[in-house]
Order: structure tokens, then C-alpha cells, then sequence
């Protein structure tokens, strides 16, 4: 067979190729749109010139510290100007970013530094006992610099490390910074919370973050100057990637330091926001804030929610308030969120109860992500699109992680049989839309059936005096397991252990009626999700 | 130096890499929203599904004529339905799409299938005469498909070639089409118009055309399901993308064969059209209509226009209508717009005549683009920042073409010094917009000095009886060339050679004063562009 005459003497070169990376997004901002306010955090204003030109500054304070290719620079910060200037400054001298989740122990915290190498760490003064701590437990031996957030009014601590500001001054707001060498080079590193074993570092590459920023803003439909709070963690997967999704659509970044209901709503009242992104978590505590904290809004807002399916009723309060709710999922693995709940306009005319229904499901696609599916784990079959048979949800495409760091074990086996798989069962609708249905972990296996905890969890959040409800398996003699139920009440609601029984009976086959109920206060992540492994040992303790 | 820590047992593999193709966009919107309408073309509609299954039928049918990577097939078609399955069917067999200008003559036709090697030719029935006449001059035999297209009704012609919808029931609905191998591959040839010399056919890539695509939704904040009216030939650029475009925001496109005020004003309000393109001619075509054939529009109307800068009056009319105007610009070697005239808020407080001055200039680079700068074409510098001082625009980035199909001197000189070389010449503003002011052979030379011909050409416009002015060198004994204007007049107005020539005496140095005005048609290309190579003819002539 001849050459495709398509390949010759038509190579890449300069003119017609670069490698894909986000940082573009804010050097186009800066240069087009310089006087457009890019961040908002209290009193403080920035527009994009500062923020571009702050960030380089950075990146060069960094270069002279000769941090390069390939070298970690770990942060501690909530969502501040100084965590949207390390999206940027940090991978411009050519590093790799580790937000650190704010919420973990020293012992976690120290793992993760000696893992990922770090170089320099950079810690809201919030944060730097904790960080100090960690740092006696690791073995690197880090540069320290402290940012002092003027929006925190904690107590001082002895000034120990390098100020951020003054570190910032040492560097050249006009450096030339790096293109990364090649549009695969790492961009982040973000460890996952390793419920089991030791958190493993999800390597993230240029071109997925490119990708993965603008599949924000096109399956949003998010318009140019769109005002984004920052009510999700940055630290949590790079904030989704909105730190640079913003920088594409030349929007404006409204920077949170705690989730509270009276500073969200006046925030969304006074910054005209658009966007904002959260566990379920947080539009319940929206929705139950006290009256007089509420704000009247001019504009309507959309809220993208992942972690858990919204439940029918703060569905409807979202609405009557005036929220465009969207259901997403995804991983750390896939940059956030990869699979949207893409709404068909003809459900919005369907009865209440079927519009939960329909939003509880995790979805599609995202654009830039090729293949989602449900398969059989053994086989690598799909399984049947009926919405029952349960698989494993893997995904294949540009926004899958580059791998996991210093793990080659992992990595293979997360990429087997050529998917990535997420450890999440779930199942696959006729119409092509997955559902979750358990952690491959969560799953409760009785008397050789497997149950799914989130079905049970279901049948408890229908019942009207469950706020919150989280079902794990329980050691149980002669079945190996049966389900075992923590609950809390809503407020102003009473039920007993018989009246839930009962209840499960009527909805549930009667070996997936939990064992025990244990009324309780839920133990919950930084991002809202259920420690479902604290309470799995708690019901080991229970059950033995 | 160590080797990149972060570069170690990370590589690309099927679950995390795939190549970036426009193609997925349509598999993902037949696969969500398969009843969803794609297409409208008169009384004809079509969902995604149906969209999506005759571009795999197409792909089939052409793979069972052995069409596969590497092989050209050639269209001629109007802005129908199967152009837009071409668009698809023809890279999802791994072919590259070969679209023709159908205003073209029959040997520029015949030049074109020669050089790009076509292997089979689809054509509307309109066009066949012409194709008939061009297979006659042509080496190459490729086989003929005529697509009967019912919109269509001219003259039936004597049936001599095999019917679209018969090749197409031949293919398999269910075909598994091919990705391309890599992103970089082929997926379609343009050739440019050619005023000197033969026609160099442009090679788009892959990675190219879906980086474009999504750069259009985002340039423009297209929402999902937008509608887009077919104004603008799709023969052009590939339609600047369009037609990939509106799969990723899972829009509709509403066809049209000819470009009439009536059909387009029809359109607009019975599909609840949301955008159309096209250069400043069509807006004057829709302004100007008939008051009987306009129609009452309930939505914004987005319109993006290109090839001139559109005059003040006609912004001024068009804003009057309820249509908000953005100039692009850009080239076939850049997928077509690759610049935008990015607005800011607060230019629309400004003057109208400020307004049209600065919606008059190109601006700045799309998303996708990563460089856009005016360079010395001998230094390869930036010119100052001035707004004054002329150089020549120069593209960098992964929207900028493979390079010329079988040309490799053409390749190389376009490409010299690592920028794609435009052959535009313009000025850069302060504030980082470019203004086109001439192509390089525009420029007419007038005793050493050099004239731009849009200057001249501006001042004309001022004047209100000039409905279209188009300005080219004309030799001169003494001075070399001198600028010679030919002019259309407004419908209802007057002006003679002594007042235009006292207006241009009033308004440029006057060394910049046309020597000869002519008043007459001014002859355009298909896509609106007017003809300056002719009107450079005629010149010649009258200065002979």
C-alpha cells in the first residue's frame, strides 16, 4: 500500500502546532480583556492584568528558587486569590501542583509530601500548625512560604516561614514563562482520599485540563463574564477545573474561604453570580438558611452538584428558589466531573417525583470524554441497557488521568483491558444515561446476594422524618453480611428503629431490610461525602 | 539531569489517550438527544438519529467503493442535508473531504479533481452540467453520485450518474466507522481562490477542526440547541466549522440553497433561528428587502460576518432589527475565523460611529489560537503597537492548516520563520486588535509611498451616496500606480466624479486620491468578496 498522500511533507511545526494547555486561556484574558475584574475576595478586587501578571510572578519567584520540569510544589490554602494564582503561576515555571485537601490529618498530609517530593510548600496561616506538624513527620524537607489571607481573622501565629506577598515581590511580573514541552506533561498531582491503603497521586496532564475547562463551559452553556462562587474546594480535583474555565470565558472569580449559608447568598446578591458548584450538602444548607439570611435574586443561577443524587425535595426548594440545578460526576481520575445528567427540556414538563428520578442519574459524556460505560469487570462485556444489571462504570478518553504517581501497580490495573475503572457499580439506562449504584466496595453481600447500600438508602430517604441516611454492610453470622442503617432525623421529625423497619419492609425485599438503625450524627468529608469507611467500622464493631 | 519523575510509567494508552476528532460530537448527540432535530430543510426534517445513521451509511458506502485513509472524495453541493452528511460520512470512512466552490469554472473544477487525486464525486443536481464539463477536461475518472436534492427545481437533466439515496441504501446504518489514526490526519481539502497562479488546496487536520468547532460555541457563547441558519456556503472553510459545531451543542441546522432576503427572513422566524454567518452583503440583502418580506423576530439573532468590515450604517441598521453583529476574520489555511472582534461591554455606550470604528477592526485571537501578531514579513518583529505602522498578520497555533496538498514550496514559504504568513497586511492597535488594512498585493505604491486601499476605500464609504467602493492600483507614467475607485451608488442617490473627488480631496492626503473614478457593478466572488484581480484588469487598462 503507497503513503497516504495526506502525511508527506505535511509534518507539525511551529506555526500549526502547540501544545494544548490552559495556561493560554489567562494570557489571552489578560491581553484582550486587562481592566475585566477576574477576582473578587472581600474588598479586594483583581482584574485579569494583575492576575495573569501575579501569576508569572510566581512562576518566577519559583524559577529562582529553581523549582522546574517535573518538580512538585505542594499547597495548603482554602479558596483564596493565592489558590487561583498557583493554578497558574506553578505549572508556568514548568511544575506540577498538589492541592492538599485541608481536612486531612499531619500523618496523611506528611505521606503525601514525601510521595509527591515536594519541593515548596505554600499554607494559608490557617493551616500551618497543621502543616508544621506534617512536616515533622516527613521525610522531605521543603521550602516553606506562608500566605496570611487578609479575610482570616483567626489568631496570629509566630511568623515562622516566608510571607507570601514577599515572595511574590522577588519575581518578574513579565517572566517568560514555560509552555509545557508537550501537551501530555503533568499539570497536577491530587491524591485520593485512600479510604483503603495508603492515597494514591493522580497525575494529570495539560491536555486533559484544557479539554476538561472548556467541557465545563460548553456543557454548561456558560456565557462570556460569567460570575463563578467559590462554594467546591479547589483543592478538590483543581476545583473541577473552573480555575481555568473561568479564564476562557473571561469570567470572574468570587472566592469563598468557608461554606456558610449568609455569606453564599450575599454573595450571589451582591456579585450577580451564575455559577456555582457543590455537594447536595451545600444547597441544603442554602435551602435551611434562616430567612433573614436569604437574598432576593435578580438573575438565575445554576448550581452543577456531584457526590450524591439531589434528592427530590431540595430539587424542588432549588427551584421555587430560583436555582438551574445540574447533576454531574466524575472522578479525581477523570479531572472532575466527565458525565453530566443532560437534560431533555420534555422531562421538565414530567411530575416532580419523575424529574428527581430522572436528575438522580449520573448521565453522559461530558464532550471532551470519548467512551463512558457500564461493563462487566471479568469480561469487559457491556452490560444490558435495561437499568438494572449492574457493572462497573469505566470511562476511556482525553480527560482520564495520565496515571498515578510512583505507582505502576496501580495504574495498570486501573487502565486493564484498555478503560479506566472507577470502582463504582451502577447500571446502564435504555436511553444510554448510567446510574450508580454502589462503590464496588459499598456493595453488601447477604447470603450470597448482592445488595446495593444506595437502594436501601432510597427506600430511608423516602420516609419523611430521614434528613440523612447511609447504609453499610454489618458482619452478620449466618448471612456473612446484612445492611446496617445510619440515620439522621430532620429537624422538627421523630421516628423509631420499629417505625423505619416497618417502612423498609413495605419498600424492600426483606433481606435488604437493614439489620440495625443507629440514629446518629453522619460523618462527613471536606467535600461533603459520607465517610462511608468510618461508619463500615463502626457496624464491624456493631456486628461482632 | 534526571529524568521527569512525572514522565515515568505514565504514558498514553487507549483508556486515557484518543485522538481528537469533530466526528465523536455527532455520535455523542445522536447517542443523548436521538430525537432531537438536526436537520431542516424544507418540509424535510431529521433528528440526530437519523443525522447520525446516514453519515455511517454514507461512510459505508463509500468504504464498499474501497474509499478509505488518504483518499479524496469531492463534493459540489449547495447548503443541503447531504452536505452536511458529507461533512461526517466522508472522514468517517477515513477519507478526506474535498468541497467545491460551485461558482467556479470548469477548468479551475477540473484543476482542482486532478490535483487532489478524487476517486469519486458527489453533486447536487444543479451543479452536474458543470461537473460534466470539468470530468471532461479532468485526467483523473472518479466515479459520479448525483444527489437530487428536492428544494431543488431547476430543469430535470438526462440521468447519467448513480443517485446519492441509492449509493446511500447500499451502506450499512450500523457502520463501524473509523477514528482517525491520529489527530492529525486529514479531514478535509479546501482549495483558496487562486488569483495568481493555480489553486493551492489547504489540508485541515482532525484535532484541528474540533478544536475550531468548540472554539465557535465558545467564541460565541452558543448555548445548547441553538439554531443556525445556512447563509454562509458551506463550501467555504467547511462551513468555518459550523457544521461540526452544532453537533457539540446539539443545535439545529436550517438549510438553504439560495441566499434571498425572503427564505432568510422566512427562516429566521419560523425556525427561531439563533445565529448565521456571512460577509456584510448579506446583511445589506436582508436590510434592504422588501418591508412585505420581512418578518417580526422574538429572539436575538446572533450574526457573524466576515471578509469586509461591515459599515457603520449598516451595524446601525442591523442593531434597529434586533441582530447582534460580530466581525471575525480569518482564512481557509486557519479553518476560517480564527480572529474575533471581541466586544466590550462598554464600547456599546460609546458613539455609533466609535462603535462602527471599532467593530470595523478584526481584533483578537480565538480560544483556539495561540499567536496573532503583526510581524515585519523581512525581520520577523513585532511593528509598534501604534495602530499605524503596517505589517503583515501571522497566525501561530493548532488552528493553522497541515500545509498545502502537494506543495511543499508553497508549505515551507507560508510557514517561514514558524508563523503561518497571511499575506494580509494590517496594524496593530494598542490594545492588542489587529485592523486588516490590505493584502500585501493590495497595496497600491504611489511615488514610493505606500497606499492602503481600504483607507481610500473608508473615506469612500463616509460619503452617502457610495453604496460600495473598491479601490486597486492603476499604473501611472509618473508616480507608478495611482489608486483608481470604482463605486456603486446607493438606490435613490447621486454623485458625479468632481464631488467624490472633492470629498476624497477633503478627507485623505491627497496623493491618496484616486486618479479615475468608475461607476459600475462591482464584481464579487460566491462567498461576497469582491473581485479586486478583475477590477485590477480593468484598471490596468484604463491606465494603459
Amino acid at each position: 500500500m503507497s503513503e497516504n498522500p495526506y502525511n508527506i511533507g505535511l509534518d507539525r511545526n511551529s506555526a500549526n502546532h502547540q501544545p494544548l494547555t490552559p495556561l493560554t486561556f489567562l494570557e489571552r484574558a489578560a491581553t484582550v480583556f486587562p481592566d475585566h475584574i477576574a477576582i473578587i475576595h472581600g474588598a479586594l478586587r483583581r482584574n485579569y492584568a494583575e492576575f495573569y501578571s501575579r501569576s508569572r510572578q510566581l512562576a518566577s519567584a519559583l524559577a529562582g528558587r529553581s523549582i522546574g520540569r517535573g518538580d512538585t510544589v505542594s499547597v495548603m490554602l482554602a479558596n483564596t486569590p493565592a489558590m487561583l494564582e498557583c493554578h497558574y503561576g506553578v505549572p508556568m515555571c514548568g511544575a506540577v501542583l498538589h492541592s492538599i485537601n485541608t481536612r486531612l490529618d499531619a500523618s496523611i498530609i506528611a505521606f503525601q509530601l514525601d510521595h509527591a517530593m515536594s519541593k515548596i510548600v505554600i499554607v494559608d496561616r490557617e493551616f500551618m500548625p497543621l502543616m508544621q506538624e506534617a512536616l515533622a513527620l516527613a521525610t522531605v524537607k521543603p521550602a516553606l512560604i506562608q500566605y496570611d489571607d487578609p479575610e482570616y481573622d483567626g489568631p496570629d501565629i509566630p511568623e515562622k516561614a516566608l510571607d507570601y506577598e514577599v515572595f511574590l515581590s522577588g519575581g518578574d511580573p513579565d517572566f517568560a514563562w514555560l509552555m509545557p514541552d508537550d501537551e501530555w506533561d503533568a499539570i497536577s498531582i491530587n491524591y485520593t482520599s485512600g479510604t483503603t491503603g495508603n492515597p494514591k497521586g493522580v497525575v494529570s496532564h495539560h491536555r486533559g485540563a484544557y479539554l476538561l475547562a472548556q467541557g465545563n463551559a460548553l456543557t454548561a452553556s456558560m456565557q462570556k463574564h460569567a460570575v463563578y462562587l467559590w462554594t467546591l474546594p479547589m483543592f478538590h480535583c483543581n476545583g473541577w477545573c473552573f480555575p481555568w474555565t473561568m479564564s476562557a470565558i473571561i469570567g470572574t472569580h468570587v472566592c469563598l474561604r468557608q461554606v456558610r449559608a449568609e455569606p453564599i447568598w450575599n454573595a450571589l446578591a451582591d456579585h450577580n453570580v451564575t455559577h456555582l458548584c457543590g455537594a447536595p450538602i451545600v444547597m441544603s444548607l442554602m435551602i435551611s438558611a434562616a430567612p433573614e439570611a436569604k437574598r432576593e435574586l435578580d438573575q438565575e443561577v445554576h448550581f452543577f452538584t456531584a457526590a450524591a443524587p439531589p434528592p427530590e425535595t431540595l430539587l424542588a426548594d432549588m427551584k421555587t428558589a430560583g436555582f438551574d440545578v445540574t447533576h454531574l460526576y466524575g472522578l479525581t481520575e477523570t479531572y472532575g466531573p466527565a458525565v453530566v445528567n443532560d437534560w431533555h427540556d420534555s422531562w421538565s414538563d414530567l411530575p416532580s417525583s419523575e424529574q428527581a428520578a430522572l436528575k438522580s442519574r449520573q448521565g453522559v459524556r461530558y464532550l471532551p470524554l470519548e467512551g463512558l460505560d457500564v461493563l462487566d469487570p471479568i469480561t469487559m462485556t457491556q452490560v444490558p441497557r435495561d437499568g438494572k444489571t449492574m457493572g462497573e462504570v469505566m470511562f476511556r478518553g482525553n480527560v482520564v488521568m495520565k496515571g498515578y504517581f510512583r505507582n505502576p501497580t496501580a495504574t495498570q490495573e486501573a487502565f486493564s483491558g484498555g478503560w479506566f475503572h472507577s470502582g463504582d457499580l451502577g447500571v446502564m439506562h435504555p436511553d444510554g444515561y448510567i446510574q450508580l449504584k454502589d462503590r464496588s466496595k459499598d456493595v453488601i453481600i447477604s447470603g450470597g446476594e448482592n445488595i446495593s447500600s444506595i437502594e436501601v438508602e432510597e427506600a430511608l430517604y423516602r420516609h419523611p422524618a430521614v434528613e440523612v441516611a447511609a447504609v453499610v454492610a454489618m458482619p452478620h453470622e449466618k448471612w456473612g453480611e446484612t445492611p446496617c442503617a445510619f440515620i439522621e432525623l430532620s429537624a422538627g421529625h421523630h421516628a423509631d428503629v420499629k417505625e423505619l423497619q416497618d417502612w423498609c419492609r413495605d419498600h424492600l425485599a426483606h433481606y435488604k431490610v437493614p439489620g440495625r438503625f443507629i440514629f446518629t450524627s453522619i460523618p462527613r468529608t471536606s467535600t461533603g461525602k459520607i465517610q462511608k469507611f468510618v461508619l463500615r467500622e463502626q457496624a464491624k464493631e456493631i456486628g461482632s
